[in-house]
């Protein structure tokens, strides 16, 4: 039965963007063998990008939303590689990248902000593995990064 | 046959502490496809997080215990997520952060303490790919953090 | 039909280099359940490591070099890997790390030196899933470093 993730999405009010093209050469995502690989995407904010560095001029409730912002373009890349988002059948593994201050060390609060969204979405399968570190800077000067491997049904 | 990899352990004297709870919303570890995920794990000793940066205030020696304690928890993980460790057919990638000065080079043989622990427990199938790259910090300020993907037999 | 790849590489003019011994205790390649992981590659020119730091004393063209020649040695490996890179069915992800002061924002754009050279060889098979993001230190103080999972064929 398709239909109930998008069913999800409209109950919890959320509205997916157009899926980011690619800043260089390569793809979206790549489906192999039951994965789909997302690369690293960006949190955008009403169509800008959020910008900024945890322990200098962000705080963790931006950072929250920031990496809540990567899981709904991760949710938009999966929509536009699967055509129906009830083809996922387990979020694997989060990859967050946090640009950090050498002094901020709660990149998993952070965090917190793309997983939740992925339980809030998918439920139980939404449940996922994930690392989280600090980088000094990220493309474009984002504050978030975050890529995904997702297990997927045949299409 | 099951119990091989426990004996092993018994014979190295290596005693699995208790895997740790994820400090977030995610979860330890996915099985997915003969494939388990396995969450970046943080380095205790005795119950205490190993903390600190290389170049800094931390020498090589520090660091290759503390890879080594992510490796220990990595296959508390495994144990906890498996149930019996003679399932791991392969420890297939480690990805391998650590927290360094921009002056600290030698994330490679801080990476060794992991990567040893699983020659040592796993044997041949205990040889692993890597990457091992610095960082400015890591959540909770530890030292290390290392994410795995191991091979899996079905359970 | 086998050598289709080789004769890709002679067409461009691209001479494998012998692939790089792992500088620690991992092995360069882990071929499992169709996924061929692959280490991280750090980038010689002539023999030489590609040192430096983006932002620094390194730039743009520096590091596409720098990354084109950690493809080149992705694609050693997976030569020394396979035996036949007809065998290579896609391009699945690569990681890549850019050495990076805090202020360089232009991580994709180094990254692309070795994004190019994968769909140069390869074609189609060759656009893959990227994540790009910057460290404050790579090992040796290397200017890149890229891993990679390949999706293979059947020997």
């Amino acid at each position: 039965m398709s239909g109930t993730i998008d069913a999800r999405l409209s109950e919890i009010g959320l509205t997916l963007p157009e899926p980011a093209a690619p800043v260089a050469a390569y793809v979206p995502a790549v489906e192999q063998d039951g994965f789909l690989y997302i690369s690293g995407q960006l949190p955008f904010d009403d169509g800008q990008l959020m910008l900024g560095r945890f322990g200098e001029d962000r705080d963790i409730a931006f950072g929250q939303k920031a990496a809540r912002m990567c899981g709904v373009m991760l949710v938009a890349q999966m929509k536009a590689a699967l055509g129906d988002l009830d083809r996922v059948v387990r979020i694997v593994k989060l990859g967050v990248f946090v640009n950090s201050d050498p002094r901020f060390t709660e990149q998993a609060q952070v965090a917190n902000g793309a997983s939740e969204l992925m339980q809030e979405i998918f439920g139980e399968p939404g449940r996922h593995a994930r690392s989280a570190v600090g980088v000094p800077v990220l493309p474009l000067g984002v504050a978030v990064e975050i890529d995904a491997i997702v297990a997927v049904s045949d299409g």
